[in-house]
């Protein structure tokens, strides 16, 4: 597998992703995948986006980094969309939130096997609740001089 | 600057911040670096690093995927510390937490010099409150069928 070669079937797979083509998504998945070190296989990787979708109907995801070298990948996500309820525990309801997902794939024969994401929920946090300390920016921050607002 | 170079040169930064060799920072990291779209310079760069160690004095930066596409680095690093106070304003009081990190480097010159970090801030949230749900693992969820338990 070349890097170009693994950069397109990730491009491919956000595409089947973004048109919620459920039929083909073991095209790009592993049957046995593994998402944060726990096995969690084809059938519940799709549950999990297909339950995303319900819960932002307007969901789509936008890749601003791509990063290839195989047999992995690194992809930031950038979301901006309106979820319909709770995300996270936080009550959304409907607002307008823009968040990011910065991920590792693992592929073995051109499907992902492996998932290691991130999702930042502080970013989702200062945009509901303006009034607070926005900042979640270096890991401690709070001891930081001069405190630094989050870019959404 | 060939893959293998650029990932010795983010290793060589790590072993920096874990020596916390702060007169070297400058070696690694860009007079005019961004961090998360805002330009914080090298200056606030190393105030940010040197008050996650005063809030963290036992952090340390310990790489678990590393992938290289120059000028261009994707990492995941993991943490296994005990913070003093707050944390991303949650209470952890010298309580033992894991989580980790994944962040993207854009390099100039063989310098940091854009930084795009998301730290799991909802793995920390998930073991301070064994009793609420824990799981946060899909962008929504809350609408699956079975949640799913947080590796930290």
């Amino acid at each position: 597998m070349t890097k170009a070669g693994l950069s397109q079937i990730y491009r491919d797979y956000i595409a089947c992703l973004n048109k919620q083509d459920w039929p083909n998504l073991g095209r790009f998945v592993h049957e046995e995948v593994y998402y944060n070190g726990e096995g969690i296989g084809l059938a519940g990787y799709r549950e999990m986006l297909e339950g995303d979708f319900r819960a932002i109907p307007d969901l789509y995801f936008d890749i601003h980094l791509l990063i290839s070298e195989p047999p992995r990948v690194a992809s930031r996500l950038r979301f901006n969309c309106t979820p319909k309820g709770t995300l996270f525990g936080l009550p959304i309801n409907g607002k307008r939130v823009s968040f990011t997902e910065n991920v590792f794939y693992e592929f073995r024969d051109g499907r992902i096997e492996q998932v290691w994401s991130v999702i930042d929920k502080a970013a989702i946090e200062s945009q509901l609740l303006p009034d607070r300390v926005k900042n979640e920016r270096s890991i401690s921050r709070q001891t930081a001089a001069k405190p630094r607002q989050m870019k959404a």
